[in-house]
């Protein structure tokens, strides 16, 4: 076996050279996915102190702990940024851009450690929107460790600041991690108001250039699409707009960059929309139109 | 930087006593994730000895490994029982309850383990109906190892007797954990009869008051879910009833606490019910309009 | 609680004899699903190299860190296969079966090596279609890097050469495995051609006997599956055809073993489709009738 090993490896490393395109060998430009995912899980843990870690916090110590914490993912952030930048500005081939996306990756950072209490903050007001949208919540720690949605929001609050910074490929790494851990695909690019909250969550889908008002509600497998994928479109708006106080129940799907929702309006389940609505409006579609058979004799069509 | 960077993290700091609510500094009180996630894993491995560990399991030493393990696990799962009991006690601020919730936990868990042959007894009858209800599953084996609809009834039986005893927190823990690995989100609170099986399972949502029987297969994208979302409801059965020997084909929706399935029924594809069907009905959706364009022309509207 | 514990987990060791039937205690014949994540994990650093892994590659050093990476992943998967082979083959209870699974796992693994560059000529055709079919695609690195459509075909692609060979169980540990971390599920069994996408993913169901032709795009939630789930079918064509370049829009759900979507098709969003469509053709669902009241005032029934 040996010998053909050998053979068959080798023409495997002839394939890096031949087919290439796909192999980045030039060392450690490209920004790391597992720093990136530790990164993510680090900067969850200080968004909530003392819920995601298993460290003990008390007052006297969280200060120390926590001051480490930050420094220690800022630290990281801004070496992975900085590899990244270096790398979309053309620079794979050589060791250096004489410093400039060490210099822009820190702005980045010190940019995000800025607004990180406007951050908590507005994550609050989806804690609490969570809290009072859902029957089976029983307490705010409950949302706070177990609910998809909120790890979901919660990574892209961080991911959009980072987009909005233009930073490379570092927030589309993020958000695919979640997406990955809760089946929710938002894209950074999204923005999003306060009080948002996603109910169960698997399959629902938020496209780069959909823009959502406050205290939206979203259940499972709602799509916020796009109606054209043509490439040349990729900087036009594609995805819808959802102002404030709408509902959006399972299953719909809302395409369009011209396709706006009204305030206060209440989407209901599997609706297919491409065009808008005016506010306060509640759509629904009709009722079903079915085939119902019992005990193998058919008895009736019926609407319900 | 340093500089900069010392007070941006100051700011933070003081963010958690301003801004406050969604941190816990005061130690060990919640439950941690990561010891719920390990404790699955490890209960996993118990149910399915040999299945999922990598240690070499034989007639002679299998009963000191198991039953190691399962002391180990117990006794962990008990630690983070007594912490969860005592933190919705309302003993946040106390270090102790004076052993009430250690007492309570222990309780807990001579309970799972008293039923634990059971919980083994009806997940072997889970195994039995995946392996009879797809064609594509070539043996036992393959159900157990590979099937996310297996994991997910199998941690769900487990977490369901967690909430039974009212254990706060951990079974809905559990819950979310599986929801992750599987996209299949079952309430701890749902009721579910043996023989259950959900095929492919992405997307499945099966709320907290939901009733199943017995033989009840489901499909990918299934909701089980609830009308109204008044918080006012918490307690009322607000999903449905689910009659023995029920088939319910991917992507129905079946929403209501009164609405009721009954036994021997089958629910085709996309359905969306609000309101109860029969003993042995089934219920289609009617054939769909359809517009079909060939070569760019028009050519019919037409039914399928 | 020590007696008690001890006479609980005595009744839990007695449920393995009397219940059985789920629990395989004679050894290390079945394959570990902890191996094959991590075969899987190493074959993805392979076919990507310099992508996933954490290690610094360059033109000196990365034939001797690939090959050794190629050698290490082919002898653990020999490994996993000849338990899995001899299990299968009836070869629970003997410890050997004369080295005839052996000689098949090695057969099997220098099969997949001969083929590597190969299946890494049409991952990079899939590349290149998720970058041509997705507006918010800003990079090839980002795709490769962030998009779990990416990771499910990549690993299909190798779990389905191993399923060609006949490999028992494996391959479907692999396909469960990137199932759970994507929300795709592509049977290992399916036959897909090159340049294929998906997009957002989450919630596709990808049956065993789908064929699927070139340049065929597919969005999130969409099932090509069985319209029959009788066991004794299982070795016939119980799902669609997709031909060249055709278009799936998310939610569409088509089924049956005689279903042939014509070259050059598009199927619109959430159409149902349980017959053949010529080439060519687009199919839509009719606008849909809605019932849309505006300030609690209903105004119009309408088509969108």
């Amino acid at each position: 076996m040996k010998n053909n090993m050998e053979i068959l490896i080798d023409r495997i490393l002839e394939s890096y050279v031949t087919i290439g395109g796909m192999n980045h060998l030039e060392g450690h430009n490209l920004p790391s996915r597992q720093s990136i995912i530790r990164i993510v899980d680090d900067l969850e843990s200080v968004l909530f102190p003392g819920f995601r870690d298993e460290e003990s916090l008390n007052r006297s110590n969280y200060r120390y702990i926590i001051s480490n914490k930050i420094a220690g993912v800022a630290e990281r952030l801004q070496e992975e940024l900085s590899k990244s930048l270096c790398y979309f500005n053309g620079n794979t081939k050589k060791k250096t851009d004489n410093g400039n996306s060490d210099i822009r990756a820190e702005k980045i950072v010190l940019k995000l450690l800025k607004i990180f209490p406007d951050i908590r903050q507005i994550i609050k007001s989806d804690v609490e929107a969570a809290f009072m949208g859902d029957p089976a919540a029983k307490s705010h720690e409950e949302v706070i460790l177990s609910y998809p949605g909120m790890e979901a929001i919660l990574v892209h609050r961080i991911a959009h600041e980072l987009w909005i910074e233009g930073a490379p490929l570092i927030p589309r790494i993020m958000s695919e991690y979640i997406h990955g851990k809760t089946g929710i695909d938002i894209h950074p690019g999204a923005r999003i108001g306060k009080y948002f909250f996603i109910d169960h969550g698997t399959g629902v889908v938020i496209g780069e250039t959909t823009v959502i008002g406050d205290r939206v509600k979203i259940y499972q497998g709602v799509t916020l699409g796009a109606l054209s994928v043509k490439k040349a479109l990729g900087n036009k708006k594609r995805h819808p707009t959802i102002e404030d106080n709408v509902t959006i129940y399972a299953g719909a799907t809302i395409l369009g960059g011209n396709t706006i929702i009204g305030r206060g309006s209440v989407v209901g389940g599997n609706v297919w929309l491409v065009s808008s609505i005016p506010p306060n409006s509640k759509i629904y579609n009709k009722p079903g139109h079915y085939t119902l058979k019992s005990n193998a004799e058919k008895i009736q069509d019926f609407q319900i």
